[in-house]
């Protein structure tokens, strides 16, 4: 069985993690699979590479960080080579370029084109575990080129379809997908079984667990995948199959404690858009006859661009203080009776006023005041997830 | 003109330091001149690396050596290449492959077969500074390599001549070629102009301040260099012409404080010449009836390789305790006289005890008791160096 793991940040966050690492591959090898493992940057070393970027410049060329931060899962990839030839297990690490991993030219958001595993078959056909530095590439113009934060996912996705591989694994630091984030929700219960479409919906809702655009990838090219943990053997979950046919639910409640919403008023949609092309994340966008409305999560870096386009644009106006909180399910499909129950458990005493909504088919999300985010978790929870109501 | 600089670990050890560099760049370049700059990797972030892989395996595979090792220099390219966009100096990085370094497959210590700069020439032509990263190629079979410790310098002199530069400028965090160390010798004086010889013999014999291999080949290919200070406007040491056209004198004393003599008895030269092929810098080979005898500078690399000698070959015994002092310059082409005088100075009281000489046609190497090292270095500097004596 041709098997491709994922190992991220935390997994591989010191040498002797790496080590634990090296062991379980060799377990898995020695009871006959193939093994690709993807391996991302050691824990903190990203944000520290970035931080030396911003202590050079506050707006580094976009190039020449993909040549800093893809320095981080070449460290990690090597080491873990070395860690298996230390267990006689034979390995070989191999760069994004090396594996044949060819993106856009777009660099810090690269989108793979196509996987070429011109090196990485005869490595598997001479019986070595082939270790793969995750979320990077090599561009159509020869230019190294990352796929954006938590890319090693994407890649870890793309090689298993690139080697129609018979398994793909991802390997974290929590047991799996919850049905809510457990340090607010103390009823928070492993998914055993989601759907492409709704893991979809939490990693964009800000589950985290993963990269939004490899399940994305999975789901577009039907690959199953599980989420579990690195340290211990629990199974985890099974990412598999469409949430209409897995019955009327809600999974899970998520959400990003903290946004900004940000109003443009007076300018025409193609210059907003233009601006907001360097936003992460942006969502619930509307319009209405005095402007254009959106979400942004906070982060670094969206600050930074809001500063920019600040100068360059008037009646931009950002807010603070907001979250914003996710049911993402299959009851979903009658939005409007789901809001009305939203409304209702919200309404509670106290109650969290809802600033604004937005829905797809299998998600609703609420904007609430920041301090009462935990606070709509737990409710929701319990309403929708913990008494199984279909909404 | 186009010059060819390269910036050591020191020189970019910060953010700050980087900064520096990048303003006397931008002031070269403000003055009419285009450069490529080669960098080491910051500080002593080699040694972080390595400490790392040590604590995986204590025997590393270097092929992935060479994978981890060569991300230093990556870290310090980008950084300086942002360093000059952020003063508005149009900067390109290049990894070693990139900048069309090729070497042969000998990992960890690969020798350059040839210079491709066919992405480096034309980011000249569009007026850009081509940061590019030291002491790495690309082997022939496309994997990643090394040119062994210090191999930045090498790469400098190797882009000089493939780029048929008309300036190679080594900076380093000492003021350019010392007539000793001067932490030992008070009296120790810049060197204003040395041959590529003498600076070999220097380099070689532990002078530290350059790659052996770097000024080999720029004696080879007759490129003339400067050692200067990355923190000083100050102007050096020349390195250019032959020994034996500067007329005779004694350059300069150099040495090594510690090294180990090992001695190999009742086997044949081809078996200890194997198991001689990883130690670093072995010098003053000899053999007698009874064995081989051989000293070689005291690192952990090197006490590595002894230790698994040991356990293959029986009648290998090692010396600790030796220091090597050596002599360099023309005055030196009459050996025995100069041993002669040697001999005298080191016989005043307290009398240092040479354990073993060697010679080549421009420097003379003195084994003494560790303990003595510094004093022989001030003796020697005082009766050669200091009077101007031919030797």
């Amino acid at each position: 069985m041709l098997v491709v793991q994922k190992y991220g940040g935390t997994s591989v966050g010191t040498p002797q993690r790496i080590l634990r690492v090296a062991d379980r591959i060799a377990q898995r090898r020695a009871a006959g699979d193939r093994i690709v493992a993807v391996v991302s940057a050691m824990g903190q070393s990203t944000d520290h590479l970035l931080s030396l970027a911003h202590r050079i410049t506050p707006r580094p060329s976009r190039r020449e960080m993909d040549m800093l931060l893809t320095t981080g899962e070449r460290i990690s990839m090597a080491l873990l080579s070395m860690a298996l030839e230390a267990r006689q297990v034979p390995a070989i690490s191999f760069t994004g370029s090396q594996s044949g991993i060819i993106t856009d030219t777009n660099h810090t958001r690269a989108r793979i084109l196509e996987i070429r595993p011109i090196r990485i078959l005869p490595e598997l056909e001479r019986d070595k575990v082939v270790i793969v530095a995750g979320f990077q590439g090599v561009s159509s113009d020869k230019e190294i080129t990352t796929l954006g934060r938590g890319g090693s996912d994407t890649t870890a996705v793309a090689l298993a379809v690139g080697l129609n591989a018979d398994r793909c694994e991802i390997y974290t630091d929590v047991p799996g997908v919850m049905s809510a984030d457990p340090r607010h929700v103390e009823n928070a219960r492993l998914l055993k079984r989601v759907s492409w479409d709704t893991m979809l919906e939490l990693a964009a809702s800000g589950a985290g667990v993963m990269h939004t655009r490899a399940v994305e990838l999975a789901g577009r090219r039907l690959v199953p995948f599980c989420v579990r943990s690195a340290f211990t053997k629990k199974e985890g979950t099974v990412v598999e199959g469409k949430a209409i046919e897995q019955g009327a639910g809600i999974a899970a409640v998520t959400g990003l404690p903290r946004v900004l919403e940000v109003t443009i008023r007076g300018i025409d949609a193609a210059t907003a858009a233009s601006g907001m092309k360097d936003l992460s994340g942006v969502r619930g966008l509307t319009a209405d006859s005095y402007g254009l409305k959106f979400f942004v999560p906070v982060d670094s870096e969206n600050e930074h661009v809001l500063e920019e386009m600040h100068g360059r644009m008037q009646g931009l106006a950002v807010e603070r203080g907001l979250a914003a909180v996710t049911m993402v399910g299959t009851g979903l499909l009658d939005v409007s009776r789901v809001v009305e129950e939203v409304l209702n458990v919200l309404a509670e005493s106290p109650a969290i006023p809802v600033q604004a909504l937005a829905s797809t088919t299998i998600a609703v999300t609420m904007y609430v005041p920041e301090a009462s985010y935990a606070e709509a978790l737990r409710r929701l929870h319990g309403a929708f997830v913990e008494s199984g109501r279909a909404g």
